[in-house]
């Protein structure tokens, strides 16, 4: 039977400022990925997001970013590996006091933004995250970008790994996202992108931007949670997927009936 | 036979920032308090000196502070309680990844600065210190001011608990200390404060200001690391105790032997 | 004839967090108090803010907070008044950067949050202040609490000033606000409120909270934009004033006619 | 006559953290590029060292880094133009307020680590920098280095622009310094830096890494004021100099020269 994920960013908020329906998007999502203070998110907030997921059964996972909440952590900047791997260490170990005391296994770590982005092209920069991760919990899943340098390096670090699968975003021919500086970096007709997510999970190919079909592997889709629409979305997906006979669950059990 | 541990504040540093000389003063303590990157310390620090301390057999702690890295956590902050227990666990967790990353054991945690001197006499804000440390890790123990809100809160959150005592400080009738703003809050006299060192590990009482004899728990003794004559101090406070016939152990050798 | 400015906290925003609806209620109010990036604001917030002001012909002031976007610049934080001053002299200087490029001159000062709280009761943190706008701009005018120290200190330092008062909050005898943690800090009363407001402005006194009547200078009062209901509740004030014969003009021709 | 300008970096303390022997360095410099509270510097240190450039008669300019603390702003960050215009208004506006309140004026403005390296390279990021300048305040030199975009922006903003050059860098042959990250990067041999400093400033050449050599625009010398060492080389280039008849005179008297 096909599964696969429904991942979300969560836990966005900080100090008196509120960013994310989270409430709304936990409803139809399997994996939570809650900020950990560097790009957003306060202890406060951590410690709320948690609760909710927690309540509505989502499995949590750490979202790691880069120390620049004024560009809530999208601007690449430059940080050596053993920087990386602190900030991964620190930001994961701060957000499972926060699971710990709930009750709760943290089940995957996603880096954020310009981190994720940078680790995808640059091995030594995704091999540090993943040492970071491993060393803090080696138990702990990485949620990577399909056919990247997270997916390889995490199995050189000898962490267990979920490829990540974008709706929205057109793939070039080498299975890297096309920039969102280029034309038709998005896929704006949702049918289309339905269509293609569905596909990428049965079928594990997607057509790139060139009109050719490649392999990808679909383990988890990122959705998203910040506005009425972007929840109707991920509504959309969740209902198409499940009418195709794919079952939505959490990237532990989407792993392990692998 | 007499025990009593040596703490001090390590992994102060930030960034291209350096305060201390947590190489020297590790060579004379036994537990040390790490800044977990609110008040000071970063991640890339926190590693550093997590390492340090293990290489020397000085157990760790972790010393949370207010987020105030301008004021180095020294300036009163009026937080919530639910703040203060979450910036507890979030700091807490953060060096949890460090120490658990290098094979070391957490031993304690202490608040730092105004975070510590504020929860001293705030019955609330003490609470939710110990029940954020106890949610985290139940096994960590506090180490707080003789005498004040911190040990009454630890007992009551279930947390096993240190009584710090200062060498050169002066204390007042009722156990607490002088506040530095007032005259003859500091025991410059450094035979004296040694004297008065030995007296409250081995006799169990202080003299006060007033002159009157009153009793004081002594688990821990707190020196500094900042300076030559710092670690001076700290070296004549050793040598002075292990001449008295006191053994100088980490906090959890000293309650064990309790 | 009756003058009366209306203020509001502006330029709330930080990088991809949005505070407040700063077009709408700009629409209604005579100055306006721009973050400074310590409590909230950052300079590109800063820079689109002073340009929507001067668009809707506006008076801009700076808004100088504590340096705590985590608290939102509403904490108590203990800063010695060399402090103060140093973080007015910043925060006002930098936005004279945003107001200069554009043409606009800074016509006042309000200090932000706890910042102002604590230095309405504060002689030495409200002279700090004072100098530390007096210096940066001897032009400044500080608009600060009725009857305060903010007043005083502001005359000592040879800076104008201008009086705030409050529609929504009740006053205690002494012309202090009733603390918010006190029953019947606010008044919840709209119409009751209105009538408040006119009769200080009007009448130049206020009812306590005990049902004393006593004088009060209103040459400001303020007023919020955060959501649709307070700017709501700022239109029907200035529609009740002008109704009144109350001209609402900024704080600059308010002293003007005094 | 000969005349060149000798600048270095000062008030880069933050907090209780200190850093650079501002005080000793001052004695030997002409211009003093003050950190501005993004990368280092604090209101406070900002302040202080303001008023200790004065009292040595050493021109002030501000020197506006990345908001990136806990790198010191040496690491790249990519921002957009709008944002860099906005972050080098903010910071020399902070700066002038302190100026002013000093009775200096501000002479000129460097940015800082890795704001000035990438700028030297990115047209559109200069311009920015140079935009903020000019709208900021348009009598402030742009303090740039030789042959860059940052010269060339300058000129196109209408600002002043004053070129510097290092004595202890190695020059590619198109005038841009090798990078740190090459062989040959750093001219070790202080005699030789010594001697190249003097042929710039007095032949305006200087010889490159393959050994051609390259006419260069020496307005300004960079210095470095971190340790006793650093000042003792800059106190010897500054007698060398002099020894070869080169007057030493801030930015604004050397340009004036011209």
């Amino acid at each position: 039977m096909y599964k696969v994920d429904l991942n979300a960013d969560l836990g966005e908020s900080f100090g008196a400022y509120t960013i994310g329906m989270d409430s709304e998007v936990l409803c139809h999502i399997t994996s939570a990925n809650i900020a950990c203070g560097f790009h957003a998110g306060d202890p406060v907030v951590m410690e709320k997001t948690v609760a909710l997921a927690k309540e509505c059964g989502v499995a949590v996972g750490a979202h790691p970013g880069y120390p620049d909440l004024m560009g809530f952590g999208r601007r690449n900047l430059k940080i050596k590996p053993a920087e990386a791997k602190a900030y991964i260490k620190y930001q994961v170990g701060a957000l499972l006091a926060f699971t710990k005391a709930a009750g709760v296994k943290m089940q995957h770590v996603k880096p954020h933004g310009a981190f994720y982005n940078m680790a995808a092209v640059d091995d030594a920069l995704a091999a540090a995250i993943c040492e970071g991760i491993y060393e803090t919990d080696p138990e702990l899943i990485l949620l990577g970008l399909a056919g990247s340098a997270h997916i390889r390096a995490a199995k050189a670090a000898g962490l267990r790994v979920a490829s990540e699968v974008f709706a929205d975003r057109a793939y070039m021919d080498d299975g890297t996202l096309v920039p969102r500086s280029q034309p038709g970096a998005m896929v704006h007709d949702r049918d289309l992108a339905i269509a293609r997510t569905v596909r990428m999970v049965k079928e594990g190919c997607v057509e790139t931007i060139t009109g050719k079909t490649i392999p990808i592997q679909a383990d988890s889709i990122c959705v998203h949670g910040d506005n009425p629409d972007a929840i109707g979305f991920t509504s959309r997906i969740r209902a198409a997927l499940e009418a195709e006979g794919v079952a939505i669950a959490n990237i532990e059990q989407v792993l392990a009936g692998k």
